[in-house]
């Protein structure tokens, strides 16, 4: 029996992320062309949908990428929510399948490394310090002295990433560092080192989401979303109710358990949101994978051990972070660590896996729950 | 029994368009606050999502939207398509119901005045002529030429939307004009005249859409979404087959009332797109309510007995054109007329109605079709 509702991941394609200075449309393009160059069974002609998620103030990119695709879809046009635009344009894509309008759904993430979403204006509440660094900074704060953690112990989370973005061959970063080059790197604000910020960059990740008939006959390694939790806390920063945990990642995630009948225990490889070092334990936390303030405990171990259980592909430190791709890039990793096809970074054996996606301090986020 | 896949309007709200230099968020609002002053049933916390339809480039605007209104969603984002935004995040907005993520959605869409979405830069199809009035004038020359249809002729679109808008106490225009003022207003280009153009201006228009059964407890006078119809055709204004006709409105018509089981003879009343005068008759004719080149037949008729069914609050032309809010605040007056409260704009006791949404020189459609 099909079930009507049931959406999978029928292909996808990514670039390496750079500093490259290119147009948004040709970014776009690049991981658009990697999708059909990576399964020749997708008929561009049964494309429903284009969905493009960016920050780029460009207009009009979901036809304009339809047409330099060669695509002419039904419905078209372009998602935003910062830094989770990406898992927004998927869960509008698999509402797209699930309710019967679509069968099969191209979505498109790029960014620019000049992206305005990098700051948010009407956060009047960060008064003049309107760039990330600064609510991150906070939540370092509060989160050590909560906690009793150092900035050395913390580092580990950007010392991890990037050892593990190594393996990344599409990462940003090309390097590995020891906690001393991070506790080293210029200091930004009190509490923050540029080793503990991922980086804007340009790049793109596209993906296609089909019916569960339709993803059955495009690809025999076929990976499900049975798991969707969002939530949306505010847009001000201040409005969170703790600097310490994620209010928003922990209803999400919550949600998304649920939806899907599964544990934390049960999932096997993680893409967590890592802006900064502090999100990684703040979100294992919020998720439930450790109780509060021992997410470094988690972090340490799979570190030492070599296991890249969480963050396979470097996360948004090691990876860097083109905002409008980054939702997709951290389902593609998940999907290709189901599929068993993520060479060096291969967890062992995975069955289900989750992708954390959150913005603006998180003040929303998205998590998403993978099978096979 | 109840449909999971049936999807209602259970309240809407709107403000007068206008010049108003305000800012997005304040324009947002606006109509916002109007839903829940018209319908007190509505329970803020039981918002599934809140979707904002804008051209304007102000990011995270739905979770801006969201807590200056006191509503936190699951789901919030931007959905951005030059001028049919507002009809996609309708759509965008039923797929979320219809798939069962949500089963409440607040749809904000709104514009200033000031709105980039009015060029579309990406077009070099169109030279160095890149605002719409350069593809609106090769329209109606290769409309006119086609037909014989006489520049005093396809004026009447102008005088009848103008007259329709007066008795649209929301509308920018608060005149009317005889077919000798559109002829002698501005001259533009070689075929389009100052009142032949929709103007943008500073607008915003709500709903909440809903599932069958919460729509029910929320209104007494229920209207459906029955059909949905989209295409995209391109993005580039030359890729259109001909300047005459209207090809993604065609497909998009002939999906929604598909969809719906209906035929264009049932429709009692309709939006039509007239971003300029042409568009209407050529809108007309793709959709199936006339043959081709006999467009400008029913309008001179529901002109000269007053029958409101064609764009009753003034289409475009009259009512101004705030991108993201235009086709939600199409779709209000179409609930309106169905509802039957519609005032002097009132068509008589119609039952179905149609709403047809475009962008970018009809490069996309949408077509809505709504039941009482």
């Amino acid at each position: 029996m099909i079930d009507v509702n049931k959406v999978g991941i029928a292909g996808y394609g990514i670039t390496p992320f750079s500093k490259e200075d290119k147009k948004i449309e040709s970014v776009l393009l690049d991981s658009t062309k990697e999708i059909f160059r990576n399964n020749s069974k997708i008929n561009k002609d049964e494309i429903d949908a284009v969905l493009v998620s960016t920050n780029n103030n460009s207009k009009y990119l979901s036809p304009i990428l339809s047409e330099m695709s060669g695509i002419q879809p039904k419905i078209s046009h372009t998602v935003e929510s910062l830094c989770n635009s990406g898992t927004n344009s998927i869960v509008s894509a698999y509402s797209y399948i699930a309710s019967g309008l679509a069968d099969m759904v191209l979505i498109s993430g790029a960014e620019r490394y000049d992206s305005p979403g990098q700051i948010l204006e009407w956060d009047d509440s960060r008064g003049e310090y309107k760039h990330p660094i600064f609510w991150a900074s906070i939540f370092s704060k509060s989160y050590k002295r909560k906690f009793s953690i150092s900035d050395e112990q913390l580092a580990i989370v950007s010392v991890k990433n990037h050892k593990q973005a190594k393996e990344n061959p599409n990462a940003l970063s090309k390097k590995t560092y020891t906690v001393n080059d991070v506790i080293n790197s210029k200091k930004l604000t009190e509490d923050l080192r540029l080793l503990d910020c991922s980086r804007p960059c340009t790049g793109s990740a596209s993906m296609i989401l089909a019916s569960e008939k339709k993803t059955k006959q495009l690809t025999d390694k076929p990976v499900w979303i049975t798991g969707i939790g969002q939530k949306t806390i505010s847009a001000g920063f201040t409005k969170n109710s703790s600097f310490s945990s994620m209010e928003s990642t922990k209803m999400a995630g919550h949600t998304a358990l649920k939806m899907s009948n599964k544990n934390i225990r049960n999932i096997d490889v993680a893409e967590i949101h890592d802006a900064f070092s502090v999100c990684e334990p703040m979100a294992l936390e919020s998720l439930g994978f450790s109780e509060d303030g021992n997410g470094m405990q988690i972090i340490n171990e799979l570190h030492s051990t070599d296991d890249f259980k969480i963050n396979p592909r470097g996360g948004l430190i090691g990876s860097g972070h083109p905002l409008g791709a980054t939702g997709i890039a951290q389902t593609i990793e998940i999907t290709q660590q189901l599929q068993g096809i993520a060479d060096k970074r291969q967890v062992d054996n995975p069955k289900s896996g989750l992708v954390h996606n959150m913005s603006a301090a998180a003040t929303s986020s998205t998590v998403l729950i993978l099978e096979t």
